[in-house]
């Protein structure tokens, strides 16, 4: 059992797509606690889209920044597990990234960025020095994290990398217009809002409106601005403008989706 | 980082209707996290129909009782946020509840006198003094419900206000018959298990039985005392009088639904 | 409030077919938290289909053996309650089971020999002596787990039975054949993956192959063996053979189910 002097979170995330029906993440926590019963671990999700790495990419940005500093995040949305892809460990001032160099790690890197990587090649903090070539999960990231989390220094899990060859998912850039900005939907959230890659502060105009799928929905400050059942744009909480209905679902009322263009006007 | 010394539980529950796909949840922990590591939370459930604050009452009233003295629960059921609603925090002698006032807490109030109640004015207590517009379970109550449960009193949240002005959600009440008792389906589980608002002790009379839909229903003591594939009404562990079927789901298999009136007949 | 000075793990799992729209979970971890706050408690899972025994069964053998010595592990997929099954508690050298005696813990019981074993008859570690007759989960297992996690001997909690006397689910077990084995899906996960009760070891030829439903899949190390799109047999997490598709769903492609017959064949 280790002990964690130095480490002021003491936390672990997790986030995935295993779902919550089996017990592939109850057994990284059992990994977990085995390695160091005083560990906390939180939920990030568990429902993302199966080998989505855009909608983890982007749930992962959006957390992150709300964590004590020194939480470890673990991230496992693998498609490629058991294949080429590197398993990495990156430092940021705030925390630690553990997962698969596959760009799910690629939003926090655009918005802090990186101290130091490595590539986890040291199977000392492995569960097992033949891990399954299917669940690093449990074999390498549950481990590796809660080593990392109890203390160990990143530089002992590897072979130190350089941040900048870690893989960049590009997501597509706004682009501004002669009356505006361009952008497209990049996720869609249990209550159907429609979250864009359009930054919270392109809505500068005195009033403003967004273009949808042959829509116009006016820029709101919140979701009961709108009548019952109007579509509404605002400034979610993440910081990226959204559409919602209030009282309803945009996402199946408006039949948007996922990577639909939109363009957000100023008055 | 808080010290939670007068505090016996350090424990905060979470409920809401913000589901498991995305970090709304997790972000709230993390806010909470920064502010006293030492803090545990348990989640009620975060499957609460969207903006359904009759289920999100029932929940919490139902849970409310079995947490240990001390406790912080925070709502956030909250079709009004950024809207004129209050936001609040209740003491009762077994615990806080903190979130939107709008009638979410009306199933605990009417269960359990309150001690003070206030409004939550304080920003000193929040994440931001300008609290997101559409986020304040974020902003706002994991903020102060951290700071609660670390043993903040409740008095330095906010102005103090009268516990009988929040707002009461009026559920219909039980009717009694020249043969029994009228009632309503006010909750269904999981299970498809049908909770009506009628309760337990009701069910007094030698042999009982519920009509419901034009089905007559045996009162039983448990869900095995009717045959494989049978309806069966009992008293719940929550203390209300249910239908179930025995190995089956009373909801999809009977056609009843939410507020569908029921009968209960003592003989 | 108990101290738990000789308990290694004071760690309890849970496992139900509660779902998560309820809060029958969470009442049982404020049952938890009121008997003894430091214990942590992690959820295996509360997805297993209602009152499948054999899905339970298998998820609980296959999370067992990854948890810290001492854990605790409350199953609570339960059918017969308040029927005549017995409540039971069994201790094992890793660890100790408590729930129904329904068939739930042979998995566990199939791979670990039990050291001692007790029919949960001393109402002094229940919630209540008149426990509900539909939910032992909140009455009975709850507290008797925290009780046991927080140092309680298991002789305490009621009278001592014969290990062998604990109720076995018949899994069948796979036979041999000239060319190989024959086993059946025992097991679908949230990806579809397709888990048979073929043990890895089985899987020996140089080269080898599987037989299910008219196809004929090849052996190979992982996922993404196949090209995307092609099924592929690989030996599991678990360490049983599956049937998995590379990107996409082998349950609801390849439209094969549970109890479905297969053949390894070895060459």
């Amino acid at each position: 059992m280790l002990e964690s002097p130095e480490n002021p979170a003491s936390l672990l995330t997790l986030l995935s797509d295993f779902g919550d029906r089996d017990v592939y993440v109850s057994v990284m926590k059992g990994i977990i606690a085995q390695i160091n019963p005083r560990l906390r671990v939180v939920d990030l999700t568990h429902q993302i889209p199966p080998q989505n790495i855009a909608a983890a990419r982007f749930c992962l940005m959006n957390a992150y920044p709300y964590f004590p500093n020194g939480t470890v995040h673990i991230a496992v949305v693998d498609p490629g597990v058991g294949g080429k892809r590197r398993a990495i460990a990156i430092e940021f001032a705030g925390g630690f990234l553990i997962g698969p160099d596959n760009g799910i790690f690629s939003g926090v890197l655009s918005q802090t960025p990186a101290i130091a990587a490595v590539e986890l090649t040291n199977s000392d903090y492995w569960r097992t020095p033949q891990p399954s070539r299917t669940f690093h999960g449990r074999d390498i990231f549950a481990p590796v994290g809660a080593n990392l989390a109890s203390g160990v220094p990143l530089k002992y899990l590897g072979k130190e990398i350089n941040p900048t060859t870690l893989l960049q998912l590009g997501m597509g850039k706004c682009q501004t217009t002669s009356r505006g900005v361009l952008g497209h939907i990049q996720y869609i959230d249990h209550f159907g809002n429609l979250i864009s890659n359009i930054p919270g502060n392109y809505a500068e105009g005195k009033t403003w409106q967004v273009q949808i799928s042959g829509l116009t929905i006016p820029g709101c400050e919140t979701y009961s601005d709108g009548e019952v059942g109007a579509a509404v744009a605002l400034v979610g909480s993440h910081g990226w403008v959204e559409i919602a209905i209030n009282g309803g679902n945009a996402h199946s009322q408006l039949q948007i989706n996922w990577q639909d263009t939109l363009e957000l006007i100023n008055h």
